[in-house]
């Protein structure tokens, strides 16, 4: 056996630069729309470097590419990966990070000639944005079991078109069936999206779970009239009555504290002219905790104003809810193991919850599973400005590699 | 001499459902944008109007159109009329109303033989409601030498043409000269666009005058950032700046309290999406009072909360006036004499403040000016929906003729 495993830095990097020249946006970001011809460019990118890796290529019914490298016995694979598909304004280290750093513990493996014991598996997932077909996470969704594979394929996308079209038109409905994806554990190395280990000061995030999140959205009818010659005393204002649910977001989350994040990202008045008082308004909001029972209440005290503020504004209120996923918690012996590796690189390293979805949330279903965060310079992503250092992404890299060995080269049994 | 004039009811509403097959919409309405096809169809039919009433036509050079009845003296005329331009979505009486019933007035004069002392004369303004060219009430703004003509003919509209290119391709660039309007006195007839008089149970309004308007844009910028991996503490959010704002404006109102009004009836955030706290907010406020100096104080107050908030949430405010009109008094003699003719004739009658603009506040700057309300059902208008009963505009076209005429047979200089 030759040295032990070094990974190739410079090659992750000009690797990462590489892969953002496909669907380059100005800025540096990167417009890559699940399954459009710029996805198509990139997946086949990602099949010739598996190629070159000698990974044993498989493609499944949904289009998740998967790249297996045998191990001594021929169980269950341990697996990492993550997306390379972006929102419209992208940057160019969300998803794609953390496929080519498995791609590189792929090479530092080879160059070492080390066969682990277990298989080590790295998986591409179809479309983990939900930018232009919905739900988010779907390849993963679907390779775990949690979304039958035909409705994922039936999913109509903003531009009208099929998921199961635009496979077809890329070649990459494979034949592999979906839905029993059983790897004996997952690590996804992914930057944090958030501004945490950049204010803390610390490197890496031995992620612990996933937060729970409820999607509501809040309709208003109210009456719309004229903002001059209706008097105050009459007014059924659906525009005042999302604005005060608006403001009371903010109380909500400042109220119940610790992880709770509460956001009104979108909210839209009609007919939204300056002079006519609004007959209708709709309001999104996004209430986030680590703990499902607080999610829960939180959700229900939210309602509850939304019902009361409606009533007292005499506007109707119709409320439903958009999406609602319970916290994931990941496998406290993978998140144990994060953080002792970090720890032996001489890195600092924060036990962290993911504000964000990942793929990891739905492997975590079906084996254990964990993430590694690298910070994101000013907690910026979905934008072009995404930047992570080399630095953060050396550590980052290095360390999935630990990981990896580490659970590829164990006897013991996750599952 | 014959017998005393009478209006013909039934014509009148004959007349309004006919203007209102131009440019009907479903509904009952009318979209008729100043300077479409819609307005000059309806253009051709005012001046076949005029025609045949033996009115004497002229049109100036910005599309107005006014139809002289000849008097005993030769002075200056009083005048009456309004619109018939409405916004997209408009109803049939907006307008509309104050042009037909000026022309069934000249029409039960031409049957009673009478001839007035002073001449009448019945103006039909172009772009009233500004909803194509801005600004509104463009015609009695340009008539009355309170905007030059060259600046209006000049102003490009929703589709990128300009005033002057659309008077020209429908026939209405007159050659009579603007700015020099100044009729001995102007009444105009209006349906009131509010729900004061419905909910009174009252069947006039004796105009006293137009409110003060304040619109103002307020535009934060923050920081777009995930609405999951951000904490509450770092947030700059410009959609929660704008929601408290808009809330606040209600406080206003309440606070203030007698006429004053306060709506946001725009507010837009950027990028609008669900998981992403905006890093943009525009809103749009719209304040009026009758006391200029209560809502100076108002729109100061506003001002200053806006700037407070945006501090404390650390993001970035610009501020603009968009419109500032101080509130206009009517004539407080032609006030008066629409209360007592109004009483004459057994109508309960108000005297209240217009919350809308009209061409008649452009008019009170050069000459004796009132108005005439009456009722709109459930305050609606701007809408298909737009309604006042045929008992409504019977009364308010019965007293206009009432107040014309007394105003046409007074020896009384009012200038």
């Amino acid at each position: 056996m030759s040295s032990p495993p070094t990974l190739d830095h410079d090659g992750l990097h000009r690797s990462i630069a590489e892969l953002a020249t496909i669907g380059a946006i100005p800025g540096g970001g990167v417009c890559r729309l699940a399954l459009t011809d710029e996805d198509g460019e990139a997946r086949q990118h990602i099949v010739a470097r598996m190629r070159a890796l000698g990974l044993e290529i498989s493609i499944d019914q949904i289009g998740n590419i998967f790249g297996l490298r045998r191990g001594r016995s021929g169980g269950a694979p341990v697996a990492t990966g993550s997306h390379i598909d972006t929102v419209r304004t992208g940057g160019r280290y969300d998803g794609t990070l953390g496929v080519l750093a498995a791609f590189s513990v792929i090479e530092a493996l080879n160059a070492a000639e080390l066969q682990t014991q277990r298989p080590v598996q790295v998986c591409v997932f179809t479309n983990e944005e939900g930018a232009r077909f919905q739900p988010d996470m779907m390849g993963s969704l679907v390779a775990t079991g949690a979304l039958p594979v035909e409705e994922a394929l039936a999913t109509t996308g903003i531009d009208g078109t099929t998921v199961a079209e635009n496979l077809g038109r890329l070649g990459y409905h494979g034949g592999i069936s979906c839905g029993a994806l059983r790897p004996a554990a997952f690590v996804e190395l992914h930057i944090e999206q958030g501004p945490v280990l950049e204010r803390a000061g610390q490197q890496i995030g031995a992620v612990e779970g996933v937060q729970g999140i409820a999607w509501s959205e809040f309709i208003f009818e109210g009456a719309t009239n004229h903002a001059g010659t209706t008097p105050m005393a009459g007014r059924r204002d659906s525009g005042f009555a999302a604005a005060a649910v608006a403001a009371h977001v903010r109380s909500l989350a400042t109220e119940f504290g610790g992880d709770q994040v509460a956001t009104v990202g979108r909210l839209e008045l009609f007919p939204n002219l300056v002079n006519v008082i609004p007959g209708r308004a709709l309001l999104n909001t996004d209430l986030r905790n680590t703990d499902d029972a607080v999610l829960t209440e939180a959700t229900r005290r939210l309602a509850a104003f939304a019902a009361e503020t409606a009533a007292q504004e005499g506007v109707a209120l119709s409320h439903r809810d958009l999406a609602r996923f319970a916290p994931v918690p990941f496998d406290p012996r993978i998140v144990a193991t994060v953080e002792r590796y970090a720890e032996t690189r001489g890195h600092s390293v924060r036990r962290m919850p993911s504000g964000a979805g990942h793929d990891a949330q739905m492997l975590a279903a079906v084996c254990p599973t964990g993430m590694i965060f690298v910070p994101s310079a000013g907690g910026v992503s979905h934008n072009a400005a995404e930047y992570s250092s080399p630095h953060a992404i050396e550590a980052g890299a290095d360390l999935l590699l630990d990981v990896l060995l580490s659970l590829a080269n164990t006897d013991k049994e996750f599952q």
